[in-house]
């Protein structure tokens, strides 16, 4: 079975190596070869053992009856959008690592592979090489799911754990992230937690049948967390996590993305360096976790290999159950509750009564040799939170517990 | 489509449950309606919602063409395996929870189930509602796994927590998980770690590609383990789990069970309670990880139903990827290596000298008070440790580290 790779960066380079080098095992799972006919890039790669498949039009790809699958490893959405729809429309299955992509477009693309009665795939899209699409689509069909959590980027994580085990401070994690490869030079996506927004926002989608518009989840990145904040979660036997959460409560869905100050006993406590984790709960199953690679050019690549092969497998059936175009209402984040943590400048002996006449009953945490304090609040709403941190002097800074 | 359900004990009725429960979902996902006509069972449910659907006669079942699929949920290999073996000769797929039927037969049974286009599908007899085999036959298509290691047992995981966070001693323990019916009242199967071994050699043989014999699996179950030794663990930032592992390592494949301390940054550190979580490490894929209720009527009962959901969806394909009947010769697990906690009587100033003789260079720990303390050996072979160890005088115990 002839297959084409739109984009030779990173991951569609390292699909091509790992067809390569599981070619056996990938023939006899997907019940016959899958072989690479085209490479689109804009680039030449001489020397490279794809070298002779690089075109430069898409029209080549398209055209061409032979190639059945297509993989998009391009990223952004222009132009892999207009691309992958007009493979798909073409009748040939597109398997994709692109979150953006499938957060904005994930929608209509599915609708049309349905029309095709072929696939359009995303297990790489979240968590890298950790297998999450698949099995919420296949595995947990007999559930409602209440909330799926995550740690769902890699390089914030990276710099988060090194922040909590090595004590240092924000600027100087960033340069290492960025000198080792994992931080982009404009590292805005992942530290203003844009692409674990994107992600979160699949799963949610995936979850709960319908579109979320990314654009209008609650997300905060995890430029404003300092030192001091990470000697405090280590004092109170915690760590801070960048999580992405959907949940549905009364019958309405809510969705943020925020840093969470997790205990010891929380499965993503031990979720470190640039591995993610992705948590499931439903009504039937309970806690489900998912943990692993979430990115990386070969474990990444391995997740759409893997989806080629489910194309091959199915190439008649529509596997994804698709989820509708309309947009789904999200609830008010504000309206959630949980408990938060929240630094004050000064001593707790002069402003303990103070913070807990706003708050109410706080546990109280002193690091010695500072001149501030933190206490952990009741569980309170986002909003209700927010008009009593208002009316307080001295707050240095706050973090959501879980 | 027409079902029947053989054994409606625990997991036998959370299927009719779940089924009823989450009908329309399940209809969405098989394409029909799933309707259960035959319960198979000695006993007769008066007042149970499916008491006029209980048969006590197999070839009912058999013979009846309208039923497609067979659940079976009876336990243990008499007659499960004759009955299972009937269902998928007369062209029923067959939805089973049962380890122990998996274990001894399931390499002849998938075998069968190829030969007649049909399926054979066990999601629910390692994990509970973790899914888990699956995701090894189709997630990670593209990858060797070269280790795969899970806490594949709630009861012993949940004695073991106790353990390490009450401090109660092992008797006690076990009274207490007999009391809130997570051990039976005969525990052998669970303590003596025969359950996690059936399971290791199940998700072994699903891997490595042939039958691994459970019963040449060393195992060694829990029943040794001291609130003293907890306590070791613990004072040195560890906890003890009961681990089912299979390695690769030269070509040669090595499966055993048994207690091994992990330390917190060991992804199962954080697994507690009756929860189960197994670790996948592949040449591509790295570290994933999956952790969940292993065992539960309705997480158990929910997986079982996934799998008549993928039959009812491929009733002409056979999905799992079978492994071979031909035994798989295992490697003599003495020549595995690693380091070992051992107490010794008496006190280090007296005899760590003698102990480092007899391993090399130790790590102390004690813990006042007691008449005894422990040593962190460096990595040894299991033959290494074991001779060692018997020249040695007044040695207490001995655990595994990973």
């Amino acid at each position: 079975m002839k297959t084409a790779i739109l984009g030779y960066g990173n991951i569609g380079s390292g699909v091509a190596q790992v067809l390569r080098m599981n070619a056996d095992c990938v023939a006899r799972r997907a019940g016959e070869p899958l072989e690479v006919k085209y490479v689109l890039d804009l680039r030449e790669f001489p020397g490279d053992p794809m070298e002779k498949y690089v075109v430069h039009d898409l029209d080549i790809i398209v055209k061409d009856p032979e190639v059945k699958i297509v993989v998009e490893t391009m990223g952004g959405t222009k132009p892999a959008y207009d691309f992958v729809k007009a493979c798909l429309k073409a009748g040939k299955h597109v398997a994709t690592s692109n979150k953006e992509l499938v957060a904005k477009h994930g929608a209509e693309l599915m609708q049309i592979a349905e029309e095709k009665h072929i696939n359009f795939l995303f297990e790489a899209s979240v968590g890298g090489g950790i297998p999450i699409i698949r099995p919420l689509n296949e595995c947990i069909t007999a559930d409602e799911i209440d909330e799926i959590t995550g740690i769902l980027n890699g390089t914030t994580n990276f710099m988060l754990t090194e922040m909590a085990q090595e004590g240092m401070p924000y600027e100087e994690v960033l340069k290492q992230a960025q000198e080792l490869g994992y931080a982009e030079r404009n590292p805005e996506a992942d530290v203003e937690g844009h692409d674990a927004c994107r992600k979160i926002s699949i799963l949610a989608s995936l979850v709960y049948g319908r579109q979320v518009d990314s654009e209008e989840v609650y997300t905060e990145g995890i430029t404003e967390l300092s030192d001091r904040d990470m000697a405090y979660a280590a004092a109170m036997g915690r760590t801070v996590k960048l999580l992405g959460t959907a949940r549905k409560k009364n019958g309405e869905v809510y969705v943020m993305v925020s840093p969470v100050m997790i205990g010891q006993d929380h499965p993503l406590y031990s979720v470190n360096g640039v591995l993610n984790g992705i948590l499931v709960n439903g009504g039937v199953i309970g806690d489900l976790m998912f943990y692993g690679a979430g990115a990386g050019k070969l474990p990444t690549a391995s997740a759409v290999v893997a989806d080629m092969v489910d194309a091959a497998r199915n190439q008649q059936v529509t596997v994804m159950q698709r989820w509708s175009a309309e947009k789904l209402e999200l609830g008010d984040w504000k309206k959630t509750e949980k408990q938060f943590f929240v630094r004050l400048s000064g001593n707790p002996e002069n402003r303990l009564a103070e913070a807990e006449k706003a708050f109410g009953p706080c546990q109280v945490q002193k690091i010695s040799g500072m001149e501030e304090f933190g206490v952990v609040t009741p569980v309170l709403s986002e909003a209700d939170f927010e008009e009593a941190a208002a009316r307080l002097e001295g707050v240095i800074s706050r973090i959501r517990l879980a």
